[in-house]
């Protein structure tokens, strides 16, 4: 049971929870979609609980969902990610701010600037997910009348990357000289016009904003596929997984960290987080209740066409109280089917029970006391399935509440967890390296154009 | 000398200022460019000074000036305007928060997303400058190698108007009824999907989040062209103007309230600010020798270089001891060429009088003591020259303190500047009334979801 490592924890937060029901729990902050405070309350208080980061999932249309079911779903309305995490950067000190921005309905020149902005007011704290966009219908509010292809959207997110960090690396560190006797306000010869022409993009540069405080704000990578993984192996600092069992997250776990020696790369620069839904209760029995209780306030519409968008098909059509048929591939997510399809086979679920899990959340959990679950999550590091996770509520602010007051101090006790932050920003938190200047490298690890 | 009508005062921000010598003048905070304490600085002590809006600027390339010049210009970095606002909403309680944002190299829903997002974190106080973006540059970061045709940004500004308008009213102000018992968040009957098909975008809509606490964020248009004006009177609630003289004051006021009726629009519900650059002293002197002061720390490169950028063409060509010769036509903006152009003839100037001043600030300025400045902005005023002005700070923060401190107390004395907030919102604050949802007409002056 011993371990020099520690865990990461990132909190994947939406306003009201992930949870399709958790608005209903008594006590919820069903309003938290609209209502700053609220949001305040829980970034403040993941800062005391010392976690690494808050972790804004983000889409980019309502979900594609019918009616009948999408008016039970509380994700309907929800802050923007930048201007969500900007305000939340004044109430908090320590605590990473990342935000999910996606490769194929954005510009790169925008992108760049905003996380660039954000880690300036942050002092070093942003953090940038990388996704390729899950909902097809987000498509339909940028002019397309399809969802651009698998690969494609791969294609795009990696020459989306390479644009933004080459962006960040117009100013040297130093560049800023602001010399008042001459004038002079920057050192030309410290500044790198881009002037990148690939297949997706044209974009000349300067970016208009100094070098980030970090660098490069932390790059975290959500795909699982295979070019999902492949992308993430050449670029990702932190990889958001998802994983049903502990297998699957060593088999992950060995295939992309034993993709970086080949790449260049340090085992260690490279930080994998699956999802993890974790319910605290005092005891075991208590935190079952809770979640069947969650499960219970998830409406049939809802799980049903949960589990339809998780398979990329129509799951109405299928018989509920029999074992889920065969499913087509599809352009959606590779990796949300697959992991569909083996909680069914492992659970042994009729496509009934499936949904209502669905409809809930399907992925890992952690249902027990501190204790037990301290016992998961330690298990997980110790045998190399993560080297941390990221934690979803089941409802808020008590779900939330509970895993500070009660699951932290125990991960603490362990010495697994951090009591006080290491650094000042996210990087250095998650002890990821400064990542030097591609056009100006040299000493970075401490300078910094806002010091 | 009596006049019940008030006036409204934005501050038009860059970091730094908009003066380019203002971060060599002694005292400056030349880093507050990457310095948010600063910004929060000048956005407190305008809140306290009652103004109605910090009017953040906003371009997208850094200017097109030869090297020689730009390396003297503070401007090459800045904050975003969302991050930044959206962190300034947690600084201030009152005060308006106004974005530039450009219709030409952005999407209506991630622009309408933005603000929608900004409007509910700051309680109703944000406001969107429409621009078509003036710097032909910013082209190039965005995939195209030549700017759009001035004609053509203007004919996409107004649809892209329109889409974002409609997507802000996707839902009913009381569209979210979330009741636990039944499980619906929403009353499906109370959602708008926009399905917009234009000449210049497709946007099925709806946007996934609450109808702004205003209704829609305020309207502010910058354009002064014959299509700029048009477009203010058809959808603008704020004219952010640039003239020389009352004169031109006059006869732009005169014209553009003048279209209203026909339009079906009240004369109060578009007010008209144009920029004033103003320097305070206790003496007139005093005022007149710190604006030579920071006139002659405006480099010769830069100088010229501005004049270039206003005209359209480049300038340097031209015998900088002679009057202007004939300028044709460009794509750039055509009202900054006019305005120029009246200025060399109003003044007399030579190329290079006319460089060092528009290298400062050319435009509209008032420089003397908190009196000569009252008199000049209670004239504009009572003749209807305007119903206000944006104010440009000469330098950050001792102009903006200055202003504060002597000219807002006079106005005040004078009882055409408000002692406190009229109401909660920009709008209220503005005298602007809560637009109706086009889809759900009926009262909505006191419904907002956010309450
Ligand atoms: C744990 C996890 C979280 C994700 N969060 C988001 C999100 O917030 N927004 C989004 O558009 N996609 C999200 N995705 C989707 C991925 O970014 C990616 O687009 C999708 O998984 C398809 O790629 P793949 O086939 O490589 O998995 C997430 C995926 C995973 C596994
Ligand atoms: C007072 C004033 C302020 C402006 N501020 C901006 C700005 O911050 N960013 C920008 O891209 N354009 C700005 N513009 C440019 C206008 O939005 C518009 O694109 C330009 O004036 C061309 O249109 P026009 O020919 O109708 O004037 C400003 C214009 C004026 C008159």
């Amino acid at each position: 049971m011993s371990s020099n490592r520690q865990l990461k924890l990132g909190a994947f937060m939406r306003p009201v929870s992930i949870h399709t029901g958790a608005w209903r729990y008594p006590g919820a902050f069903a309003d938290a979609n609209f209502n700053f405070a609220h949001l305040r309350r829980f970034a403040q208080t993941l800062e005391r609980a010392r976690f690494d980061a808050f972790f804004m999932a983000d889409h980019l249309a309502v979900l594609n969902m019918p009616m009948e079911a999408l008016q039970r779903s509380h994700t309907v309305s929800s802050f923007e990610p930048f201007t969500l995490l900007s305000a939340l950067s004044q109430a908090t000190e320590r605590i990473g701010l990342v935000a999910t921005a996606s490769t194929t309905f954005d510009e790169p020149f925008h992108v760049a600037r905003r996380f660039a902005s954000l880690d300036h007011l942050s002092n070093g704290r942003a953090g940038w997910n990388i996704v390729t966009t899950s909902n097809p219908d987000a498509a339909l509010n940028f002019g397309l009348e399809h969802h651009m292809a698998h690969d494609e959207r791969y294609a795009r997110a990696r020459e989306f990357h390479d644009v933004v960090t080459g962006l960040w690396d117009s100013w040297a560190d130093d560049a800023f000289v602001r010399d008042a006797a001459s004038g002079r306000y920057f050192d030309p010869a410290r500044l790198h016009t881009l002037a990148h022409k690939g297949p997706y993009f044209s974009v000349r540069g300067p970016l208009h904003i100094a070098r980030p405080v970090q660098g490069w704000p932390v790059i975290v990578q959500a795909g699982a596929s295979e070019p999902g993984r492949q992308l993430a192996a050449e670029t990702a600092e932190v990889i958001f997984a998802a994983h049903g069992t502990l297998d699957e997250g060593r088999s992950f776990y060995a295939d992309v960290k034993g993709r970086l020696a080949a790449l260049g790369r340090e085992r260690d620069h490279l930080k994998i987080l699956p999802a993890a839904f974790v319910v605290v209760g005092d005891t075991v029995e208590e935190a079952r209740a809770i979640r069947a209780r969650l499960d219970s306030l998830v409406h049939w519409e809802s799980a049903i066409a949960s589990l339809s968008i998780s398979l990329g098909v129509d799951a109405s059509k299928f018989d509920p109280d029999r074992p889920l048929p065969a499913v087509p591939d599809t352009n959606a997510s590779k990796s949300s089917q697959q992991r569909v399809i083996a909680l069914a086979e492992r659970e042994g679920f009729t496509v009934r029970q499936l949904a209502q899990r669905l409809g809930g959340y399907g992925g890992l959990a952690f249902v027990g006391t501190a204790q037990t679950i301290a016992d998961e999550m330690q298990e997980w590091l110790d045998s190399e399935g993560s080297d941390g996770f990221n934690i979803m509520f089941p409802w808020l602010p008590g779900g939330l509440d509970a895993f500070a007051d009660k699951v932290v101090p125990e991960l603490q006790r362990r010495g697994i967890f951090r009591r006080e932050y290491e650094g000042a920003t996210l990087r250095e938190n998650l002890g990821l390296p400064r990542p030097a200047n591609r056009y100006f490298p040299g000493p970075t690890a401490s300078g910094s154009a806002a010091a």
